[in-house]
């Protein structure tokens, strides 16, 4: 059986420890098997393997390669696959520690489990994105993308924020609050999860707001279909700011309006055959038989 | 502009105060429009109206009508929805009380209101069903249709119920709580509100699984999309029982199974112009813009 | 240094497999340690030790012996704790399985344990017991104890039961629910807390009420005084139930009263020396440092 | 029957509207009863009321006055009430808007409503303060008192804090999240109800403490004892800080230790008589015995 793929990037989270190393393995291991291998370009720049492997900014890798592998935890994952996003490249994840919610191969098992699913053999599976960006005086003052959720929270030393909620042109709701969190499916087991929200399988084409402390108490988790564009606007609070995943515009005035929309774009996962959702969701949080 | 409708037919909540002469003025209105008038059966027969009305059960009220007017309160508009949904007919909602989430006209209004949706000016939306039944030893014992929820649940004085859940195939979970509600988005804000799931909007096509005080507590509620059948197996605990709205089955035994489809029917609902189903949120819901 | 304990009685949660054999280990100890050993009634009849131990019911364990060593799990304790509260012996507990909230001793680990707590170095904790019953027409037609909580709820195929709340003489609420748990501090961490109710240390000199899946959202858990008695009243809602720890009285008629006061009987738990109640709330919630 | 009181502080939110004439009015009575009346400092020189009354710093209020007069809402009362608190001084609440939690005598019923409580008629209500600071390298470096509650949390930019809590010399937990509300009972019904913690009585001589946004979801609120200190020890996060009710410390550096004990003083509210903790609490939380 022939190779599904070509040409390999790899991704590496090259703060931890022995990761140079185990990223040398891999490469080894897919050159092996007859791919050509590049290095992500800040993973070969701060592990010296540049000169070996080359070092592929993300639009290189989108031009050039066809598969994406990410060693390091959800948060390496989440961060490239945000970019790799619009080039529509395949990501796989081996995870250095504990298994995360979306790197689900072990170190000890990268073998086994790749080998397979570089013949073609995986299960893929598409998440949705959210796009968004601040407006101010009807122009947009900053844009990103988000694999997990776009938060607006209040100032550290404000005491709430105050926010008016519009999905399309209709009328939500307003709230005073801690925050509100906008989560994809994704994001839905990880911030939001801890604000008190539900979750939501990958299947589901929506996003779940998740008020954070709210001061009405009847403000409960509200799951709305990712079709319209949802905005928020900030009405009242000191010093609020908009987080994209990793990315924060903060000192946000009132009037600016933060807007998401379901991304053109989806993250495509491609996990080893047999992978289940329901098995991730039992393991991460500990939904054990027996207790 | 001529009639939209033709041949409404008359549903009330007969036990109600003052209930017989409000179905009257509802009537000799439907009929000053043009239209033809029918009585629900037991509304007729409870209320003496039978002889002017007619009497249809809900089958002939299929066959002859093209709209149902609903009058009393949620649980009446639950009740005949279910049993209107294969039947494909329209239902307008007149509350006696207070507004529910369901029906949205006030009796002081019901004539400026029913007059242009009568003309055919009116928002439809439509509301998905749950279809089910309990299983035992592979064949099925009961079978009903839910518009809000169907609840798995301990006896009375058992002290948990244990679950086994799969959504088609895929095992999900097994869990220990009093109890197991499906909503769907409908129902999302009744029992499984109280219960501590999110709000889901009426275009999302998912249930919400809330268990009911979850031995483990990160047993979060989960939505999940209403293409695959739900299964639930009792694998443990005392006279279970299974309901569907307002049907239930009792003395469940271990190894039941209850299944829960989306329905092929969907109920569809009539609402003045300018309906909006987050107004309805914040009017239960008291978010209140100054609050 | 002599033996604090002079006379100790043994129960057993004897339906667990090898209970029989771990049971004479233990008394074995306790003989070599220089303690009469008795067994209480039900353990020594259903393991067949009555002839070598005696097998005293408990008041008789009450009238002569001044230590209870409890070998099960936390359900064991429930059980024999209440029984023996009127009788001021102190209890141990031996956990067979997992170990519980309230049995801290490993089977493993018993000897190394329990010797030193037998010269008197051990930690002694207190804990409340609920005293409560039911009134009908003024008199009480049921009476028991609870170390964990008083539960009233719903029957079987009601949608929910409506409780009127009064503290001494003072109103508090009326809720609708599926029912209302009035948890000791012990209690606070079992049923009550898969309710939603917060943790009570056992030092807080209160009951913590917890609605189950209350209609009115912002009928919040609330910590009461345990000074005075609290007075639940059924005033609708069909075959409610109420339940004493494992004890119930069902069929519940409106205008029936659930009442609950502090006992006047404590439970004293021993514990070896370095015990922790924080140790024992983060291993049992999985409170671990580094997730 | 004499008066009670000799003496009374005025206390206004003096940047409401229409405040000078209401304060007015509120001395002219006090006045016409017989008692001395002076101002608050900042309310008589934001009212220009200080040529007529005086105007007395808290300190000065607490040597000479034997009651406080507070017109305005919740906020207003919290303010003044911690100044007050180490000068035993009674406060009566005056509500301009709608009723708060502590403020219970409306605009357009003070005279009756104040007339019997000067003649000593009233309840007289204490509630307990939270004393404490924040120590860096051994040494304070901030202290206040709160009414309500004190706050750590995570910086604007930061994803969450890691916090180390101990009581007394006791391990308590470790928790990574938004941040840990410590409430007082007064408290428990303000930001810590809206973080998700229960309703504690003011009877109850407890603290509760409820993480926001926990990373651990089993980290739920928990109710201590207010015998011992409790310390706060910040592990990790940028820039995280410490709020008491109304004051905050930013910047705190890892290693920081936010203390909280009980404080030496305590609030003493006085209500009109037949004033009931549970009817404010259903007034404010919309227990609604219909709903």
């Amino acid at each position: 059986m022939g190779n599904r793929f070509r040409h390999a990037a790899i991704v590496g989270k090259f703060q931890a420890q022995g990761m140079r190393a185990l990223l040398e393995e891999i490469a080894q291991f897919l050159l092996s098997r007859g791919l050509e291998v590049s290095m992500e370009r800040a993973t070969a720049n701060n592990t010296g393997m540049a000169a070996e492997y080359g070092a592929l900014t993300p639009a290189e890798m989108g031009q050039q390669c066809d598969l994406a592998v990410v060693v390091g935890g959800d948060g390496t994952m989440l961060g490239i696959a945000r970019e790799l996003a619009r080039h529509n490249i395949p990501l796989v994840g081996i995870n250095q520690g504990r298994l995360g919610f979306i790197t689900d191969i072990t170190v000890a098992q990268f073998r086994e489990a790749l080998a397979p699913m570089l013949d073609g053999d995986y299960e893929e599976e598409h998440r949705s994105m959210l796009g968004g960006g601040v407006w101010r005086d009807g122009r947009p003052i900053f844009e990103s993308m988000s694999l997990n959720d776009v938060v607006v929270s209040r100032g550290a030393t404000a005491s709430m924020v105050e926010l008016r909620i519009h999905i399309g042109e209709e009328f939500v709701a307003n709230m005073r609050a801690d925050g509100l969190i906008i989560a994809s499916p994704t994001g839905s087991t990880a911030y939001a999860l801890s604000a008190g929200g539900p979750i939501l399988h990958p299947g589901i084409a929506g996003w779940v707001l998740v008020p954070i402390a709210s001061h009405t108490l009847s403000n409960r988790p509200i799951v709305l279909p990712d079709a319209a564009e949802i905005t928020v606007e900030i009405v009242a609070g000191r010093d609020a700011s908009a987080n994209f995943d990793m990315h924060s515009l903060t000192s946000l005035l009132h009037g600016d309006e933060v807007r998401v929309q379901r991304s053109a774009h989806k993250v495509r996962f491609l996990h080893p055959r047999g992978w289940s959702y329901y098995a991730t969701l039992r393991r991460k949080l500990r939904w054990y038989e027996g207790v």
